[in-house]
């Protein structure tokens, strides 16, 4: 079934120039094809890796312009492409960003952040090489890249879609070490490690000790349910030793990931520890004999699963997370961007494209 | 992309009527939809669970009639509905057959097998509701129920969508349980268990013990890498017991399923045991305190997800598991049927609808 | 080092005969031997399944008489045996009950309650074969099998040594299910089952549905934390079905283990759930195609692991589960079992030999 | 019960003093206190850490001199400590070097080479602290470290455990990621790596990639089961990921340890893969974000576990790993590590103090 949106064009916020600010256009709304869905956008997340993407130079970007922003989308069902099922006109969803080819081995699991054949396809997700949510419609590629949201907020819940999921990832498959009377450590207390240290509460027994640069970051993680706090210095690991009895943190996860966040990271391990380093900060850590504790593993991932997603939004209906959200209109995009870079966002600036 | 393929009808084996034997019949070939995927059958298998099928009275008969058999499915892609990428015409594929809405918590793992919603939404399995493989051709329902084969066989590789992938997740479940030392007991080693003996030799180390009713059928076990075989009687459970320093095994998979092999395979499992009962021959085991070893599990599967079948391929790849296959044109499959239904099929009958 | 343990006589609750109640007697002190170390008894939890063994007829007594009755100890090291490393007089210890050789595949994992090797070793745990807890002072066969309690009050900690650890067990092997969204039943919620309630909210975001014959019983349930109550009739798996729209639980744990339970336990599992029988009431499932949700894992486990009770009580030290406890000095202890088996003791009965 | 030994001397192989030769000198024999075992030493390992340790400086040797050197050992029980079941004069054994505590989280899962209390109590394996097994007679500290050989030749066996333990510990932990069509990557095809190669092709379905220096050393890894083999130096990452199709390695088992080696391990690794570095050359990974697949874990371990060890033993008796041996009487002790030191021993040096 196919349904006619009425309009011919719609506002969307796109980076166009290397260097330039991001600029709300005018732009054809996309009509769907064979199996694709249109959204009507309720809400877009503004991301630290938006401002990453524009930083880098011309010669090395690495997508086409002009590029329409926004990478966590939430919408309604506006329309649907012929032979999509299981969806109605109206229902409220939540976008899976990391679209891959949905049938090598990867995306057989729900992986499709690790999707096999992606690059070769050309394959891209919505925001990061496709056009992405921060417009007012945005054409997903596959019904299966939509989860139901059903009654939850979807301006509370839009960030979930990447700064839940990421750090839902990472925690997740380290969940067997955080037995009880294990530590866990989150490095850096702002968008994605406020919900880390929640997500810790929620998901384990796990003892939470979270780091940061100053008392009024570690506020913040406080108030989310860390157990302690240590400032985030050149001593920071001696710190996490000592209230750990000398063993260390069974799971580090490193949210800056820049180098003495990382050397923070590695020296905090337990043996057999898990140390996740989820910030692009350009840190990296050097494991081998002698630097590190034994079998504490170190790893880089990258987004989450398809089953990730239902999962993480299973706990946010449960009450479990609760990211602070600031708003702002579709005209007010840009500068959401500005007060991101310049540091001064709280939590995560999300985008109404309808308000 | 659409593509036509030619001509407008095609012949079928179908079951028509209840009691009656499947016909070769003439019917419309069918044209893909949207997203959809036309397969040029070049081989399907024939299997226990049919005739399981057609044996059920008219009253409880699951699916409606006429119906085309078949759910293990191989073929060359004839014909891609609108909006298919990343296959061409003439790709060589095997068929998931157990399909899933796509989108639950469930599908989205790649368990369409258990998916939440197919009952619901009325997605049912091709040759098992949706119109079967033993046919000219097979019209599949999404392009990520095919999987490559490549340079496979496809008359050796057909068997493996079922009565490969079957034993494959009742296995791959269980290996952390098939440590060296161990022991995996395989119980009725037909169809099913003697592809169950090849992929335990071929993806553990344990030690495989193998149960049937006869020497000669014990033969073909031992052939496939039985290190052990026994008579699988009611002394056979104490057998075991004593083959295994009195422990018993760390598996058992059950592949009749009838009430004294269920009671076999509970008195052999070990504690911390998987039991696994694969046949549908209506036993069930007796789990409680004091009835079967502590914390042995005890379980029935229904076939496996699509990475598995991905996973069974590369194994067939590898040359790790050999079917042992007998042929017939699709004029000859209803002498197939009433082979199988007469117990007179050794290993595999496939059949080959362009032969 | 071996060290004077001054006197020559304790007071120890013994088991004497088949059929009569049990005693308060004067006993010769035991003395360690090499490896061995004596403890005073500080608390000491009587249990149902005292009861149990206690109800078994003379020809089918499992265990020489008279017995010192108490499988849950906790006390303070008296007596150091030679050989005997890292441990000091004075220093309060929980004791690790399901005592194993020390050197099979199961015990080299620290699953010594499934000793290969204990049957034919003669090794019984204490109070179930060796001399138990209810007395004056223990005898613990090996170090190994003493857990340091530190901080924690004994008479609140000394239940979670099979009260608190058997649920801990069967919980801790079914975690990786329990994700969120998921659902936890919890059939009978007294001794085990209100400590389970703790365990399942304080390790997991499962929601939890707790399930007994009175709402009265509920009422405990639903103030430790359970999220639902449903009352256990013959309607209460499709009153769970309902609350878990249609899918069931990912997790059932029946601590009743008579017939109605585990039919309803069985009734209630999701596919690829578990289900889990610790009460040893009589009851046992039919496991198999068509009696059970596929892949729903049914199995009867026994007691729990060394390293799990180290993380129980890990887990107390940190306030996360809270067993109610009445207290009886050593004379009182007859009145206890009384008690008990008249069904009058709400949580837990602890002696304190030393009170 | 305690066994007189006879003699009130033996032979033993010792560093003696820093930068010397290991010498055979005469030393009393000891005598098994409570717990303890001596064991009269059929076969002892020379290993290369042996030669690491001996070639630390004055100021930074770990242990007191002299030190009876040897950590692989094998011999028959000669004399039982008081209170020490379960062994019988004359039992055949194999030692678990690292020994533990007993009684930590860590110790309790048999994972003594983890002890988080070894240090603190000044708890040292033999050979590496302890006298070592490269003597007449070896004293172990506890029955718990000592593993029945049965009808194993000692000979072959007693490399095991550390060459056979070693990597088997490394290869277990990635076994879930060893699917079929997956790789495993071997760096090194010495003494640890060709036993790796076997015990890769006994445990899973993995295609096996050696790499060393030469075309000679890969022709062991070839005639022990290497599928594929590739010379390493600078493109050595290159042509496993064309051998891969572009995928990289599942994991990546480093036995060198170098730092040219370990850039190529993390240059092979596949998204979630496995990089797990043995060898001690110095060497360390750099980790983060785009300098690795993502979500691949890098890893150094140390040794294994009890169990481990109980199942690498029961693959050789199985027949399905074999270490090439060449035996040295004591005498001849120094020898052997003259010549290994000098990389003229092939695959690796026993010590027989009997022979």
């Amino acid at each position: 079934m196919s349904t006619s949106t009425g309009s011919a064009e719609m506002r969307a916020v796109q980076y166009r120039r290397v260097g330039a600010a991001p600029e709300v256009v005018t732009v054809p709304r996309p009509e769907p094809g064979p199996g694709q869905v249109l959204l009507k956008v309720t809400a877009a997340g503004v991301c630290h890796s938006d401002i990453a993407v524009m930083s880098r130079p011309a010669d090395a970007f690495p997508y086409p312009l002009p590029l329409t922003l926004g990478h966590e989308g939430a919408g309604t069902v506006a329309a649907l492409g012929d032979g999509v099922t299981g969806l109605d006109i109206g229902d409220p969803v939540a976008v899976y960003g990391p679209w891959g080819c949905g049938q090598c081995l990867m995306c057989a699991q729900g992986k499709e952040n690790y999707c096999l054949r992606a690059q070769e396809l050309g394959i891209r997700p919505p925001g990061l090489g496709a056009p992405g949510a921060i417009a007012e419609y945005l054409l997903v590629d596959d019904a299966r890249h939509l989860v139901p949201l059903g009654d939850l907020d979807p301006v509370a819940a839009v960030p979930l879609t990447d700064a839940g999921l990421t750090p839902y990832h990472a925690i997740k498959m380290s969940l067997p070490k955080l037995v009880p009377g294990s530590s866990a450590v989150v490095i850096g207390t702002g968008g994605l490690g406020h919900v880390a240290v929640q997500l810790l509460r929620a998901l384990s027994p796990a003892r939470v000790i979270a780091l940061d640069v100053s008392d009024e970051k570690l506020e913040l993680a406080r108030r989310v349910g860390a157990h302690e706090t240590v400032l985030s210095d050149a001593d920071a690991a001696d710190r996490v030793r000592a209230l750990t009895d000398g063993v260390g943190a069974q799971v580090v996860l490193d949210f800056v990931g820049a180098p003495p966040t990382v050397a923070t990271a590695t020296a905090c391990a337990a043996v057999e520890g898990d140390v996740t380093i989820v910030g692009i900060g350009g840190g990296s850590a050097a494991v081998g004999f002698g630097t590190i504790a034994f079998d504490a593993a170190v790893r880089a991932p990258y987004w989450g699963t398809r089953a990730e997603l239902i999962e993480v939004l299973d706990l946010a209906r449960a009450g479990a997370v609760d990211v602070h959200v600031e708003t702002y209109s579709l005209d007010d995009a840009p500068l959401a961007y500005e007060r991101l870079r310049a540091g001064r966002i709280t939590g995560r600036a999300v985008i109404l494209p309808g308000g």
